[in-house]
């Protein structure tokens, strides 16, 4: 069981009766439901709240964070993005959602432009299990069958994963990179593609599934006591 | 708490009175009691038993096999050989523990000469841990000092790890990447370096807790229910 | 410009009209004429000559050795992979095609059963670049477009590949790693899916470009003055 | 041949006469000369000029840009920074030297914090090589042995490696792992890290050597015609 928060821009559902529809108290209350059902302690944090509801205090308490945004990536505050990508280094686990390829946090984290192709056309996804004995799969089928999804297509622009888990073909004709697992600092980051503000996919079982096994796989870990932090150190040995 | 077996070729032990008078019962006895009294349900198995104690039965009982050898690598019988690769393929964790580099089971699941360089002349070993993030690390200091080790030292011949987690300081000029981490199939791959026949080292309290995380760390998950198997399919869509 | 040698089991061109008529020489003979006009120096082996024509003198010879085999992975002798697996950790470049996954020195050198699922149905096949910035990928577009493939889908059976240049998406649903790239001790490999023995594959300009370019990737360098060896030796500073 | 800048904060040799002595000229005319030496076309770019050197002109016309920073990673502008991670991103090769770990463009382009530990003693350094088949390694023997170095110590925070080819051992104990490359994009990334202001390190044939190599390495290939950009794209199969 972890502590985990969920993060929303909170932006479609508000503004769009058709995305209200499918997530009437939002994607992240959605979410954070499902997570609770399956054993976590599972609170969630929006764009307007002060600091985006990412204080300090939040993060100190928080194993595992979610991420969802799409229309308002540029309004998070570098301040609190700085802050998340610390808190990854120390230990939290990240999990980034969908349209989140494009947010800040995950671009901070791996320095890359995170870019992609898209189409939007309700199109059929399979989304395939390539490391079955990745504890992300557990209690999966082979793949993943949304039958309206939007497409992401390659090159994704990010850096090869440190395991990948997910590919999804498209009937549109592309391929995607659709699990993509990091590691950084102490942190562990899982990039999970399917998922959309209309589709109702985050409702799907095999999906939050999925959700609940990266909790479980990217909440921290003691480690080691050994931090660097560009420090001065005595010799061991005598010189 | 993992079903572990501890393999031991058990030669040195019974040929060598230094080495009977610090591990009386076998390398094996003494890291198998350790594991057990850290909660693991551990057994032990010898080159001398039938099938060298890794049936069938025992194997598919197994959550994850340490596995080490010295004096007698090429007298394990190849078809052990192939059924403890099948298992790791399957899911079973295996922790190669120093020697054993070159035992047979390390080589046939890396696919490489798994070489290194050698000295036995009791210098100190400094393993420092770094990937303090990682869960083999759980409870460590920054680093294991041994201050009588036996050498290895780079080119260590092994595909790049997937992770290294241990690189070691020797007091003679010498590196070595200590703590490697590889995923076979399903199967997860430990190897750690420290250790010796006559030195001490698996009675300590630090590598005792390397042997515990790593069983954890390797002890098999669910996983996807996907298997290829070289199988021909029906197309799931129109063709 | 690369000593190149192709290998080929030839059965399938002898024993089969349809084969014949796609590849009248042999698909080595295609290959091989292919990689000469790009400039390399190519000669050819096969299965039912003496030591499989990879004898110490033609493997010394050798650069990159590419590997064709399907109907008689068996029947390759177990001395002659050990000597491919040997020269490919001293250096030697291989390039494992298509059906080859299954062959005996893929296998051994990777260590992983290296299954897939496949489909014999004429359907068509998208092989997209994932790493646009990759050698392998000189002078291609997105992606190449084959109107007839056998179809390969994963999960496949091999280690997280170093770089992954290729992905493939398939008319009937599934996606398959189809550009996979691994060091192994001074050796490159590179596994590459599309070719066939009936689909004129080996004849289209694009993937004799991929050849080629794998070719060039695949070539020695001269690397480090360094082999292991599990040598004994002499502390450099003073114990 | 590659079209090479050397860039330099060049501080320290203007405001410390036992630096001057040593780079008389600045470590980055050191540098270049010795790229120029080796075939290379070279030029120099300095903190302190308009826009650092580094205008769209210069890297536009730049194949590997060398990095060399100290005293003043704080002073480089961040539109210069996100330039060079840009033309990183699109196919520029990015070598960074010793303390350039901390330097802006390292951490924006790794996304970590770079950090390490370190000591100012002139102790030995025995900087081993790892990985003897990588290019970067050509001509080396199986070490460099640097008599008098700063020491560099683990956990250095950087993402693990996509290959590690160096890792040094110091007299006062610590290990480090002292040459890492990185793919970002289409650029190829090396850290190196012998090299120091008052030590005559670059001086030194085998450390020219491995600028040289690495360069080589890191040099831009063509690739492929593949970029994602965030476009939407319309199906190649029909919906």
């Amino acid at each position: 069981m972890a502590s985990v928060t969920v993060w929303n821009e909170f932006i479609h559902e508000r503004e769009d009766d058709a995305v209200a529809e499918v997530y009437p108290d939002g994607i992240h209350a959605t979410i954070a439901d499902a997570l609770e059902d399956r054993g976590h302690d599972a609170r969630t944090a929006t764009l307007d709240e002060p600091e985006h509801g990412l204080t300090e205090a939040v993060l100190d308490d928080t194993d595992v964070l979610l991420w969802w945004g799409h229309a308002a990536h540029d309004e998070v505050e570098d301040e609190v993005v700085e802050r998340v990508a610390e808190r990854v280094h120390e230990g939290m686990g990240l999990l980034v959602l969908h349209s989140a390829h494009a947010s800040k946090p995950f671009k901070r984290l791996l320095g890359t432009p995170c870019d992609l192709t898209w189409r939007e056309d309700g199109e059929r996804e399979r989304c395939w299990v390539v490391d079955p004995g990745h504890p992300i799969t557990d209690g999966l089928d082979d793949s993943l069958v949304i039958d309206e999804a939007e497409m992401y297509g390659e090159p994704f622009g990010v850096p090869e994963p440190d395991r990948l888990v997910f590919t999804s073909w498209f009937e549109g004709g592309e391929v995607f990179r659709s699990g993509c697992c990091y590691e950084r600092g102490r942190g562990s980051i899982f990039y999970f593609r399917p998922g959309h503000e209309t589709y109702p996919i985050y409702h799907r079982d095999d999906v939050q599934r999925v959700l609940d096994n990266a909790v479980r796989w990217a909440a921290p870990t003691e480690g080691a006591d050994a931090t660097a932090g560009n420090r001065n150190v005595e010799p061991r040995e005598s010189l």
